[in-house]
């Protein structure tokens, strides 16, 4: 399927960093991934050319490298610069947020110096609602809202930590150091809850293990220098790895 | 012990609403209740004459009742209109909130309408840390700080819940509606957990059933009027169960 045809598609939903198609097959959807950049809670907007086909390749790597670790997740296919082939998954409204290292919200909260280690890898929820900002949310919130029940939330938290290992590790192949990332989980039609939505630069920290370059999404919230030199070094270095 | 031999003890602690002094017993404390009162983190501050006796007799008749309902508190014996002698306890950091109905914060954060009756009592937790301004944590944060453990926490929750149950019984014999309260918990000597602190207006919200008068600190929180009047109006009407 070309640029062509995905305009022709039927466009389910537009969120802040991608496009959502029907695909050709009813349990599929189309990944088209924008150029364009927000930050809290898209008060700051931007974009850099190529910055969809980017995050589309480094989240193609991402979901290669999951899969021969057999965890789950909604890829098919990346039949284009920056679009993906997915499964159609019905979205659990939380932001699952692993925090590697204290930062941003999380550092601020409790007066944690940015970049310290954490004990172990710590798991949050947040409401996934623009409206209400995203919210940070308690287990005993998740369960009341009924946004997903009690073994669902264990099995998220479960495959969350599987998923930070195994990126952990990649990401230390290439001397970088994985401060946190939020991702999302969905049901597909089987009902299985698996790995959804993107895992980009958009949606982590991620830090050079020697100088501490913030080589992420950071870089344009805090006008750190070039994001886009940022977000293709981290490109260049997964396909370094030759992950197929 | 008088007014005078507190004057002369050793003061431990003191807080917004009450000053800690030992005990003669190393294992007791004394509980000054004093007749200030706060809201917003201290940024308002006010009193008004014997509102330390009323929430010093409030939380008396409320630790008599749960005592009957083999609850477990620290209280011991109240020897003054304002002070109680009660078990030292090694409190634990969480300010733990029991909601019958969505009001204040919980209202404002989920966009609820005050005063909509929750499917079942939630409860929340809040790390008591004036620096830090008791910010909302989630379970699993409890658990990654060390606050308390798992099965501890487990615990807290279960207590929370029976207390609850036994508050909005005894509120509802009056017409009164227990919108939401703050209790916190400390361990004993033997490593129990028990309910510690206050239980008074300073810390709930209680509504009358008919009118949705407030009675509690949201009149003071809200100007909404005479304070002492809606605190007095809720010890008049627990003296009037004759718990003893």
């Amino acid at each position: 399927m070309e640029s062509k045809s995905v305009d022709q598609a039927q466009l389910l939903y537009e969120g802040k960093g991608k496009k959502v198609f029907q695909g050709k097959q009813t349990d599929e959807v189309i990944l088209y991934f924008k150029d364009e950049l927000t930050a809290f809670n898209a008060l700051k907007k931007g974009q850099f050319e190529k910055k969809g086909e980017i995050n589309c390749k480094i989240s193609t790597v991402i979901f290669k490298m999951l899969k021969r670790q057999n965890i789950k997740t909604h890829w098919l296919e990346t039949f284009a610069d920056n679009q993906m082939r997915v499964q159609k998954t019905q979205i659990i409204p939380l932001e699952v947020v692993i925090r590697n290292f204290a930062a941003g919200s999380f550092a601020q909260k409790f007066k944690i110096q940015d970049g310290t280690a954490m004990k172990y890898p710590l798991v949050e929820y947040y409401y996934k609602n623009d409206e209400l900002k995203d919210p940070f949310v308690s287990e005993g919130q998740i369960i009341y809202f009924g946004w997903c029940n009690e073994s669902e939330l264990e099995q998220i938290k479960i495959e969350a930590l599987k998923i930070n290992e195994a990126l952990v590790k990649m990401f230390a192949q290439k001397n970088l150091q994985l401060i946190d990332f939020k991702i999302e989980f969905g049901k597909n039609k089987s009902g299985e809850i698996i790995l959804s939505d993107e895992i980009s630069p958009d949606c982590m920290r991620l830090w050079d293990n020697k100088t501490k370059e913030r080589l992420d999404k950071d870089r344009f919230r805090l006008d750190l220098g070039d994001v886009g030199q940022g977000y293709t070094r981290i490109l260049n270095d997964l396909n370094s790895l030759n992950i197929t």
